[in-house]
């Protein structure tokens, strides 16, 4: 029997919280079950204890990091100060700001070793996220400026393009091909929601932080 | 040194073709460098005089088996008699129906171990195939059917689509579920390239293969 000296749920964020740094700084793959275990300073056996596996631990870091992002869209979905097209431009503001300073993430998520945790990111934020768009695009057609038959559908076509493109946006040899991806993505993203095509969701965009040659 | 009794290229041909079957009945994780060689009768060794990795017999088993459906398309694309939409029509039909005869290896491919294959494959098809649909979009602007600013970043960011759909067209649990996101998905397409909103370019889909409870 484990010594459990600590509250069980204490413990367990503890764990979570180990876990999210060893993934972070070494990759899902190359951390071993020991590894936070030692961090934590209990024994091996002890993690069995809280967690069935290092991919039920995995899931978890997941679930918690999507849980903080969701709360912070939740913020902007909820503004009832804003418009649709407003919370929009605002989310996609925010999220390339957090790209930006998550870089080492991104890059990291996208590593080989780290397939399996990427996929599992991919499914759950679908889950999880995808609902509060869905409705500022139902706020977008109450209020005239979306015209889009399939919300759901057409949103989940949507960040199938948002969770690939990143690659390609940073294989962007100058910024002219930058430019044009980022105009062609504006346009697509436009008429796939029906918004008025003067309108521009991705502008703060267009002084990328990248360097080209 | 190995005894080279076949032509070298004529024996790569046939590492890459054993490795083909191997691949489709074991996985790509689950298939060993000697498997390889027992079913080819040579060697352990004799397989690094051709290949330098099991990676790189993989990335040949995936060019082999794009550059098969490159000349498929190519041979649509290359119709003199089909007009843009009539080739984009042909294309998706041809596609699904590949699809359904190949579900294993859509399956297969989709398998958690073999992510590192489904990657190559991703990264590779997009390199081998998008040229030709961009072909087919400049003919469609030239017959002043399709209506698209950035062909090549648009058709590129409609592949992230089809690579990601499949899962989710196969997640639904009703046929209505099922008739609304090829809808979904046919409304994006046609008003992302500027096609006429009364074309229909999946209808053939809306026989689905699919069993539904």
């Amino acid at each position: 029997m484990v010594r459990v000296s600590k509250d069980p749920e204490l413990r367990r964020k503890e764990f979570i919280e180990v876990a999210t740094e060893l993934f972070n700084e070494k990759g899902f793959d190359n951390t071993s079950v020991s590894d936070i275990t030692n961090k934590v300073g209990l024994s091996h056996g002890s993690f069995f204890y809280y967690f069935k596996s290092k991919k039920e631990i995995m899931k978890e870091v997941i679930f918690d990091g999507l849980n903080e992002i969701r709360y912070s869209i939740r913020q902007i979905v909820d503004n009832k100060q804003m418009n649709a097209i407003e919370k929009f431009q605002t989310i996609l503001k925010w999220s390339a700001d957090v790209q930006d300073t998550h870089e080492e993430f991104v890059e990291y998520s996208h590593r080989e070793s780290n397939a399996a945790m990427h996929r599992e990111y991919t499914l759950r934020s679908r889950e999880m996220l995808l609902p509060l768009f869905v409705e500022i695009i139902e706020q977008g057609i109450k209020e005239g400026t979306f015209n889009v038959e399939y919300p759901t559908e057409t949103m989940e076509y949507l960040t199938y393009i948002f969770e690939n493109m990143e690659d390609s946006i940073k294989s962007s040899k100058t910024e002219e091909e930058y430019y044009q991806k980022m105009c062609a993505l504006d346009i697509l993203i436009i008429k796939a929601l029906g918004i008025p095509e003067d309108t521009r969701l991705l502008g703060y965009y267009l002084k990328p932080n990248l360097k080209f040659e």
